[in-house]
């Protein structure tokens, strides 16, 4: 039998409840969506006792499906103050499953500031002190965890986490039990520092039960092969994430000195090449591709190692390479390597992080391209100096603070590595999504358009979001969409046969209709607006020097994507 | 002929056009929310070009109707994102109606950061540079300025205003040429930074032509003999607006220790009758009672002098003792009056700082109650260190960098020194004024009702948004409202006599409701929803401990309000 678990961090009182009917059908991020919309009033104080916090695991989570691994967190974000669900692969998604739970949920708020953490085991939760890991960075801690509890699993927050930082994220451990993997947007761990919780530690792998076993394994079959024959798969495992550099810079969307200019004069010092020939040149730790979640096929991650071979950050990824690098005019890839691991230390989304940066670099606080000055400035993060709160309150404050207007945000969240005037199908992704500013809601930088015409791109960007939703919901990597969205019969057959059920693709295909239903449903009732899925001047009037544009797709196009979403609801 | 006079920042262009005739019987508030409503995107960036700076006079300004000098000033809100007005009493309307000018209006954006100052002379208006008083505080700018243009009138920001704060006001001389009045709210001060204008300068005093001198001369007879044998009258002159803080700490409403409590135990060392003993005793400069405009029959300000008799702060009024007191737990009035002088020069609200700093000593940056470190903190705030540049961003964003959830605001604007859990009518004005948390807009503290009670109070601030609007709008002082709302016909004589207009009582009575549309109908257009108009949870959930209250007026009734105005318009 599948459970909630609900953990009350008021009274410490843990609850195992078997799952309503209602949610049987749900995973991921339209299982968060659900639990929110149902149980939260949308109005709520982010820090305060209303808000919970939702962990969820997608359909196949726990079984043999390479991919199926990611874990959705989801609450009320304090940075955008609405709806968020932020996903992640590493290996807790897998292990909650096994350990038959559906889904987590924090709730209430500590009567005091000591710190927890919530033990998960076969035979039942329990929760220990924590004080002395307070404001550990997450490596050390996940260390020091990984010591008393060998091979566990874990997500936890760092320091950003426990000051109740907007940009705090929640670290999830990898198939190593390094604490890489990041559900880092929105705020997600000041929602879990705010419940006191350092962290979720779970010692045991386990099973899950399969309803129809040799269904299954046939299906299983089908849709690895399918997988490993798609010529993607290949392609993130030579070169991760870090192949969109070039393809960005090409199109001139690259965010380059807090997106001021589109392409970076430096950028073969910092893309895929370059981090492909550090790491094979440089052997020792660095690894080329490298698995987060168990028997994932894809291994689109790596371990980047410095000249002496030590890592330097695992994994090194397309976003963070951007925002951290030539978003800061930074063109020195170890550089960037270093300000991603102090970003994962100190629990902050490295993408909130790298837009604050720079901002702050634009209000003269430190020079752009200067690596040695931005980790300064991390280490104020860390400190949590009034000059690191800001910066960990994200780019919108940040740029509020120190009156800077060049602000790459939408609902106050902050940009990911494509400028909306150059890419602009992503631009409408950015404005209409439930989450504020995310490209992973319907990434359009890989179609097959003219990314400047304003024309097409609402149409791109909602059919991105659709396929997306259907893999946020089953739990599936988006990196699988490229060999499985043409063929979304594999999911079909491996939920089926997994929980014997019966569904058909109308189930599947129309998820997201639901999903976006109950997300903008939620932030209506938050009280935002069609205004709400805007730009700022900085983006509709401030001219994309290299190819002169602005955002420019029409409100009208923007609201049709909503329209669309109540008219069917 | 009156004059709409507009000064392009970019070009520094200045044009001088008639009245239209659509804006003719328009003043004060009312001015300037039509003319934002005309001419501004309500979704602007307020520190971006598309923003205006309003300076609009009342419809009596210039001529000898005591109290009748408020000075408005309009724009889009950095603080609330909202319109907002603020007015404020001094010398400056005066000045622009006897210089023919109805409205000043600032537009654009100057493409260098050199600030400049705007010189109006009868002759017409000249910019000047200002390069040499950049960040220099504001009573040192106006004695430099005083000492070049003896006798002038003078509107000016101070290095907040330079460095864009969103608790920037911007500051207006008194009959001594002291630049202690303030248009404080909103962050004014920053669009006028934003504008590059340091200061306006009106050298010369002028004549507003009357067009029937002869009734407005019997008018203004009745008018001022009703002034003067009001009761209220003489209370504002013998105690100025001091006096409410025994009425407000009765009702245990006085905002203590960041809005914690509601009784300060040491009232009684910063009540009217410590700063009247402390101004008698001390004698030198101090003076009980003090006109800021010229004629005024209330003369309800003051000067404070320290123990050697040199002034410390002029004036000294309710809301600053008790923001800049009680609020931060301090019981002594020197110590208030200092504070209140430092954040006058640097160019700060004193309410929005006196939050601010309520909040920031929550997060332990300063110990409740210490007068010297809370004067530390200003310096910060006037030096533009990272955190006095979070304290100057107002208490909303204080409170989101330092992790505190006790945060008195709505609609991001701090809350003057009514606690809404004790007298919730003044609740109710904070949530539904289109301006954010202002007691100027709707006070009740003085109504004889039950404050506790949840009942009436959204009729009872209704009532006095209505009447506020007309005293807004005329350009009137709110305190005659005592003596002049009960008889509005003296009201409408002096605006007939003076302009040669023949309005009627209607007129007058109504006027509330097309600004209460304007107002409202901006904030609607900006993205507002009523769920704006709401209390956070430190209101809503967490009690006064001396009354054992929370805000509970429903929303439906704060709902009504705003219908009301939507029904009508």
């Amino acid at each position: 039998m599948e459970y909630l678990v609900r953990v009350d961090t008021g009274t410490q009182n843990i609850s195992y409840d078997p799952v309503p009917e209602a949610y049987q059908d749900l995973g991921g991020r339209i299982l968060t969506a659900r639990i929110l919309s149902d149980e939260l009033k949308p109005t709520c104080d982010p820090l305060g006792k209303h808000n919970k916090l939702v962990f969820a695991t997608g359909l196949l989570a726990g079984t043999a499906v390479s991919s199926s691994g990611r874990l959705s967190i989801g609450g009320k974000s304090p940075l955008t103050k609405g709806i968020k669900e932020s996903n992640s692969g590493g290996t807790l998604a897998a292990r909650l499953a096994q350990m038959q739970i559906k889904a987590l949920i924090l709730e209430g708020l500590p009567e005091n500031t000591a710190p927890f953490i919530l033990i998960i085991e076969p035979e039942g939760s329990r929760i220990i002190p924590a004080e002395a890991y307070q404001h550990l960075g997450v490596y050390a801690f996940t260390e020091a965890m990984l010591e008393q509890y060998p091979g566990a699993s874990l997500a936890c927050i760092g320091p950003a986490g426990e000051r109740l930082y907007n940009a705090a994220g929640v670290a999830i451990t990898d198939t190593d039990g390094c604490p890489s993997r990041y559900c880092g947007r929105g705020g997600l761990g000041a929602i879990m520092g705010a419940k006191g919780l350092k962290a979720v530690v779970i010692p045991e792998k386990g099973k899950v039960p399969l309803a129809r076993e040799q269904d299954f394994k046939e299906a299983l079959k089908r849709y690895t092969q399918t997988l490993k024959d798609a010529p993607g798969t290949q392609a993130y495992r030579d070169y991760g994430t870090a192949a969109m550099l070039d393809h960005v810079n090409g199109l001139k969307g690259l965010p380059t000195r807090n997106f001021s200019q589109g392409v970076f004069e430096q950028a073969e010092q910092i893309n895929a090449r370059a981090m492909v020939t550090n790491i094979s040149n440089r052997g020792g730790e660095g690894r080329l591709s490298h698995p987060c979640m168990p028997g994932c096929i894809i291994q689109c991650s790596n371990v980047y190692p410095g000249p002496d071979g030590k890592t330097l950050v695992a994994p090194l990824e397309y976003e963070n390479m951007v925002l951290l690098g030539s978003n800061l005019g930074i063109g020195d890839l170890d550089d960037i390597a270093r300000l991603n691991w102090h970003c994962n230390d100190i629990g902050v989304d490295a993408i909130e992080t790298g837009c604050a940066l720079g901002v702050a670099m634009e209000a003269g606080l430190a020079p752009f391209g200067d690596g040695r000055a931005a980790l300064d400035l991390l280490e104020e993060v860390r400190l949590g100096t009034p000059l690191g709160r800001v910066l960990g309150s994200g780019s919108g404050i940040t740029g509020s603070v120190f009156g800077v207007r060049n602000v790459p945000v939408v609902k106050n969240q902050g940009m990911p590595a494509y400028d909306p005037r150059a890419i602009k199908g992503m631009g409408v992704t950015y404005a209409t999504s439930a989450m504020g500013a995310d490209h992973t809601c319907g990434p359009t930088a890989r179609g097959e358009v003219d990314h400047t015409s304003p024309g097409d791109q609402a149409d791109l960007s909602l059919k991105m979001q659709k396929i997306v939703a259907m893999f946020d919901c089953t739990g599936l990597c988006l990196f699988c969409i490229g060999a499985v969205a043409p063929h979304p019969n594999l999911i079909l057959e491996l939920i089926n046969a997994c929980h014997g059920w019966d569904k058909d693709l109308d189930w599947l295909n129309s998820m997201y209709l639901e999903m976006m239903r109950l997300e903008h449903g939620f932030n209506a009732r938050a009280g935002f607006t069609k205004l709400d899925n805007r730009f700022n001047e900085a983006f509709t009037e401030r001219k994309l020097p290299e190819l002169g544009t602005v955002f420019d797709v029409p409100d009208e196009e923007l609201d049709r994507i909503l329209e669309f979403v109540e008219d069917k609801s």
